[in-house]
């Protein structure tokens, strides 16, 4: 018996695209909490954010074909939520808080579309630009950046042959099995799939999240992709990003204002979220700074995300913060999400067992490390450092400075006013390899 | 859309047999050649085959279902030659010659069946005997070797879960890729696939041979498998075994008869064959002994196939006798089959390098090759050293001595006579792998 489906056969070969976004929900969770903070309490606030490729040396204009590209944008335009993700987001329990997300929230939710892009190729890189409300400019960040990625990715094996993409799809699972195997030594390890802007492909993140469930069982606290912790039955993990202090800072009437723009978003924050949602991410302006002027009430949030910082240096600084305030470390948690991989995972884990409560947020080497993997040395499989940040809020420009200087966005006249405000950062530069 | 093609579906649950041999012609090449030529010569010949698992440490019977292993027997029993099967036997180019089967010969076998077999329990392994005349007891070897390998793997697997299946395959062929790619270094190689009778599965075996196809091109020279020959586009490769020597001796009326017997059936040999197919076995009683009583004749064949002497001291025997019989070794071919792997090709290919064409014959390590891919460490996918050869010709005890004492067979009393009359082996035990 020949097992050819013919009607899938049919339907696969009059394929005209194969969506790489297909629900909205396929984004980060943290977009989703944010969101519900920007429509509450700044429904007119304006902000736009820009493509940014910072591993300039790939030029994705000459890899990604144009057309392509604005019908992945156009077919995630045309998506609404639908009835089943809009029950599953009003009945869900996250971090044990039941309906965190409000009615008269979901209602607007209802009506979610995203909106207009502006696309031009500029010496051999796309200039992305999504301008309008925040509260609609915001949603394009993850959809954008993961279909760029996944463009790159398709590009890349465009000429491979059936037997190639076997090998390497077989090598990439070996390979990432081997990290998970190194990960099973961790006995108390809470991590979660942190990967979804920068995966290698939808079908791939997937697969990565079902070997994490499988091989760490519970350690696996969940995924930032709120599709796919729908589902696999995970929970959606997330917290809030740069984005909120970054508007919030471009907002500032003034150098007072824009002192104390990271404490005030964090005060709006608290009056919409509480238990685990309660972290801080303390780097848009330099970890050192936000916390030698940190408020004490900041001191009993639960956790920290150190985003920017190398890891056990910038865990020790927290650390230190909360001894200072009279916390005691070991019910705190520190959040690691900053360009983790199996080995520094492990070294961070090792280096804080026992001191403090730790998690570790798995981005793009957990979804797209395909180095190594293809018959032959290439590139194209590479991940690239390629962001989709806030450019510009009511027409002022956003500025981020960060831990390290190789992650500073903004305007260089703006930068150097926030570093005059806030310090110059008190980390060295390093490499953005992903 | 969801793609279940329902029809498939319940196919597959239906399913009461998942048969392991599908057709006569999954068998191995040389079977075929050497059965013209029995039932040529010898077609009144009864020869017993027996089953020796050399592994004794592995349990079979107590891994393996006996009534399953019945079930798998009884189908094969069921098959016969297919029209285009015979088609393809008939009609193919085999080593640049065409039709190299007889139309007697074909037209014998297409009622061919195999005959009964003799199964039992006894002691944590299987007896597994098929008596009857040569010509149909032969065609068991092969796969009676391939149902129990593939049931004890199958027995193995039985409580994977859908992922564990999922990273073991995905291993074994990152593995198998990384072999093709050191096996690329090698520009002049000549491989062949000589799996069929040890492979971890049908599928699998067939996977293997189209990586080698992908990664190796002509240097893959073709596959022993008469089948995947047929189904992949491939050339059928392989010439005699022990078993013609074997059948022989054990039919000498004398020691004289004994002495002169692995020279009598080459003779026969050449009367059915030519080029490529003359290729000496020298192995049976020992190379040493074999070599020094060869007729001149022998020297102007094709190749010689060292099967169980260590391949470089083996190698370099066989060229030192070509020598002293004034040939050159250049023209002549050496075939190396026993146990080889990537790192022992390797090496054997550099060390003989423009000194003797050579040609690989690449078995277990190819096709079942699963060390180290099980998510839990686990021996039962190992492969083990499992035979099935002849036992006894017209009742009377059939002998192998080999180069390597730990592949000799026969009865211990049988087995001093024939030491006695071949003298003793040349070469240290090496223990069998696989």
């Amino acid at each position: 018996m020949i097992a050819t489906d013919i009607a899938t056969r049919v339907w696969n070969h009059t394929f005209k695209l194969d969506p790489i976004v297909r629900s909205l929900l396929d984004t980060d969770f943290y977009k989703l909490l944010m969101l519900q903070m920007i429509h509450g309490l700044h429904p007119d606030v304006a902000a736009s954010f820009a493509l940014n490729n910072r591993s300039r040396h790939v030029r994705l204009a000459e890899v990604i074909d144009e057309g392509e590209l604005r019908e992945h944008l156009d077919h995630t335009r045309s998506l609404a939520f639908t009835k089943r993700e809009m029950i599953w987001l009003a009945g869900n329990t996250f971090y044990g808080t039941r309906q965190i997300f409000r009615p008269k929230f979901l209602e607007w939710l209802e009506d979610f579309r995203l909106p207009e892009y502006e696309l031009r190729r500029v010496d051999g890189q796309f200039e992305l630009y999504f301008h309008g409300p925040w509260t609609h400019t915001m949603m394009w960040e993850i959809p954008a950046l993961a279909i760029i990625n996944e463009l790159r990715s398709r590009a890349a094996m465009k000429n491979f042959k059936r037997f190639e993409l076997d090998v390497l799809y077989a090598r990439a699972k070996a390979k990432m099995w081997q990290k998970v195997e190194r990960l099973q030594a961790l006995p108390d390890l809470r991590i979660s799939d942190f990967g979804t802007r920068r995966r290698h492909s939808f079908l791939w993140q997937r697969w990565c999240v079902e070997a994490l469930k499988e091989g760490l069982g519970d350690r696996l606290i969940g995924s930032s992709n709120v599709l796919l912790a729908m589902e696999t039955d995970l929970e959606a993990i997330g917290t809030n990003a740069h984005e909120l202090p970054m508007v919030l800072a471009a907002l500032a009437d003034s150098d007072a204002e824009l002192r104390r723009a990271p404490y005030d978003v964090l005060k709006q924050w608290q009056s919409y979220y509480g238990g685990n949602l309660l972290i801080v991410l303390p780097d848009t302006y330099g970890t050192s700074a936000f916390l030698k002027k940190a408020p004490a009430w900041l001191a009993e949030w639960t956790g920290f995300r150190p985003d920017s910082a190398p890891p056990i240096e910038g865990g020790e600084e927290i650390i230190a913060w909360w001894k200072k305030m009279g916390e005691d470390p070991r019910e705190k948690l520190l959040v690691f999400s900053d360009g983790m991989d199996s080995d520094t995972i492990e070294r961070t884990y090792r280096h804080f067992e026992g001191r403090v409560r730790m998690s570790f947020g798995w981005g793009t080497n957990l979804t797209n490390d395909f180095r190594g993997t293809a018959p032959e040395p290439m590139s194209g499989l590479d991940p690239i450092s390629l962001v989709c940040k806030v450019a510009s809020a009511n027409g002022r420009p956003a500025v981020k400075l960060s831990d390290n200087p190789a992650k500073a966005s903004g305007e260089p006249a703006a930068i150097d006013r926030y570093r005059r405000v806030f310090g110059e950062a008190a980390y060295a530069e390093r490499a953005l390899a992903v």
